[in-house]
């Protein structure tokens, strides 16, 4: 076969993370076949997010100018920079309307057994952001897996020692849980962190 | 938020198959990241494909030229057309070293449900071709699932009516099963057995 543009597609296509070569096949076909539009769309966007994506100076989530709406925001209160390890879980947190701090973006967690360490998530721009004499309190909200978890531990230990406030997201039932399906540890840790 | 790149990938990939709204943010986030060289790559590979990726006018198959490398293959058997679903099943009956004839590749099965009629498979292309005065034998070879078994029987009938013999490969392939997931024996043992 001298199918080198569609196998390329399908190469290419079986870079996006989650993506075999069964699906990346499905995937090619699909565009070619029904949607050429859709393919078109997403290389231009695929093109316009390279170029014109980066980091935010200040909180290093992905945005488009050099600091992000949420940074530039003169209502939320600096005095508080809340940890997560995503764009998605930033929003989620926002979604919730319950936080009126700043946010850090790690954009990713200590995963040794994967080799991604402490310089590859953002650890020595929130040294920086978190010591830049406003900020009092660091607030961890990596998530509560093995790896999440790890990441609270390393970076509460190094901000702890530059003299910031650091607290940990509760752990604990779920809102609207019934007792006897959540698992033990949450129950156990949700005793422990009892108000 | 006025991300409007970020959000334009997102949504850009939402429109590949069985890619939803976690799966968009998960490659936009792994792409942006991690991957750059991957979407510039992909953007690419979608433009190359797009524009350089048709139709054969034989077989009907992903071809960058008129017509294919299998069709043009004078080796081949040109008195034994075989029909499959999509590009993938005809290179999993290739794989199988058991079938010396060409091909033709509908892109597709008869899916009432779904609004794909005979219309939108290739149909009257087949038609035409199987009618060349040289192809004496049609070998179905849809998919054994209900819509496969649908298309065969109407391809079947306006085939016989043109007075060709039409075979369908033999029940060796489990019943439910793709094409392309079908080990290869089994393909060879369905091939030789076909009625
Ligand atoms: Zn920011
Ligand atoms: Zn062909």
């Amino acid at each position: 076969m001298t199918e080198r543009r569609l196998e390329g597609l399908i190469e290419a296509l079986r870079r996006l993370p989650g993506v075999g070569q069964k699906s990346a096949q499905r995937m090619a076909y699909h565009l070619l076949q029904h949607d050429r539009t859709g393919a078109e769309q997403l290389a231009a966007a695929l093109q316009s997010a390279v170029l014109g994506v980066q980091h935010c100076s200040r909180c290093h989530t992905f945005t488009e100018a050099e600091v992000c709406d949420l940074c530039l925001d003169p209502q939320r209160d600096a005095r508080q920079l809340l940890v997560v390890e995503s764009p998605a879980d930033c929003a989620a947190m926002e979604r919730s309307a319950s936080y009126r701090g700043l946010y850090f973006v790690l954009m990713g967690r200590l995963s040794p057994l994967d080799g991604v360490g402490v310089d590859d998530i953002g650890l020595q721009p929130l040294l920086a952001r978190a010591g830049d004499g406003v900020v009092q309190e660091v607030i961890l909200a990596t998530s509560f897996s093995a790896e999440g978890e790890a990441t609270a531990h390393v970076l509460g230990r190094l901000l702890k020692a530059r003299g910031l406030t650091v607290t940990r997201l509760a752990r604990g039932v779920p809102a609207g849980s019934e007792l006897e399906y959540v698992d033990l540890s949450t129950l156990a840790h949700a005793l422990h962190d009892r108000r």
